[in-house]
């Protein structure tokens, strides 16, 4: 039942938060009334209020009430007045520490599953697959595991970056570290660029936007996959 | 007691293997035979053997006599035959996860403390510092902990790198991912770039090569800092 919109990026180069997805976010979120925001990453160390009021003044002109996850007396409550969940980017480690340490993690994991419309961004991206495995952020804080939502059967890496062209710098590329990934772990990681998003419906899960997908594979050459449906096999 | 040469990087651009620090390695083990290697770090997941073979191969031809560390019936007797200890790049927490779950980490931190010199590149070299909470790498396997050799009072990014100018990508910048690191942790932190290294004698820390180091201290801008003995206050 899960129906997801898993965004690289928050914001494409030159744009305003979210501005870029506007339609895609209105029809995801329609029927939706009250959004609860889950702002847990906190990029550059933002608090949780700062991060929600930011979020309230991007939702708000398309007619949502946003509140944050926060804000209420249990993830229980949260769960049952949201109409919709957002998970916004930051650091990855830190997002899942506090869902994990709230007691969150499972209660947004069947909510989702119940087919409650999420929405994430980067980190929040990143959450919804199996695990934080292939996160871009730096270990700032230790979580207690790395699995994360699962709610797609593979792992995401979101701000995928080929290899810079002609680059002099000897620190792995992105398709290495996701080669070093395979090493020690079998489930797919799709390189989703910035621009690019998904869209998963129950078990179907379609690329959307400009550009093609990277999708690693166990023991596999890595592909570049058009927008469409994915198949993960 | 602390003898310790930390590169950002094993090979520079259009170098070969340790090539660029043939004198100050030479310097740094003189009076040393034996080299006890730790190859737990498996960059693109090569073997504990294949490592170890590279770089004996590398350190050979200098008069050195190169084991690996996992050769050994026990991390005890690891140390004791060790003139010195070299910890070679790779995934940290790969690195981490296994000097913890075979009982290395404590001897290998007690050893180095009492004078053995200890080298380390890339990887090698975030693990000596207090944590591994500052490194690049994909969390593709979980330790127990992030807590490192803890040689140095301070932590480690190698590979440091400068925001690309003209960039339009959206991630975080390396500075942008150590400011958040701050927000949870007070430890300053050295952003060592590619071809700078770090010689620490007892509580002395000097940078050497041809490059400003990045430092990073709780709540302070960050600084450049050339070449030369380093204040961490």
């Amino acid at each position: 039942m899960s129906k997801l919109l898993l965004a690289s990026t928050s914001t494409v180069h030159g744009g305003t938060y979210l501005s870029y997805l506007s339609t895609v976010v209105q029809e995801h979120f329609s029927g939706c009334k009250n959004i609860v925001f889950i702002p847990f990453a906190r990029p550059g160390g933002i608090s949780f209020d700062e991060y929600t009021a930011h979020v309230q003044k991007a939702l708000h002109p398309w007619g949502f009430t946003v509140r944050g996850w926060h804000t209420f007396h249990s993830p229980e409550e949260a769960c049952h007045e949201a109409d919709g969940f957002f998970t916004g980017g930051g650091n990855s480690f830190v997002l899942l520490r506090e869902l994990i340490s709230t007691g969150s993690l499972p209660l947004l994991q069947e909510a989702v599953q119940k087919g409650k419309p999420y929405m994430g961004s980067s980190a929040g991206t990143n959450i919804a697959g199996l695990t934080i495995g292939t996160t871009n952020d730096m270990p700032i804080v230790h979580p207690a595991h790395l699995n994360a939502l699962a709610c797609i059967p593979c792992n995401i890496n979101p701000h995928y970056q080929d290899p810079a062209p002609g680059s002099t710098h000897m620190g792995e590329t992105r398709e290495q570290r996701i080669a070093e990934f395979h090493v020690f772990n079998q489930q797919p990681v799709l390189g989703l660029r910035e621009g690019s998003w998904l869209k998963v419906n129950e078990s179907q899960i379609e690329l959307c936007g400009p550009h093609t997908l990277r999708l690693f594979r166990h023991d596999k050459t890595p592909e570049e996959v058009p927008p469409g449906l994915l198949s993960l096999v």
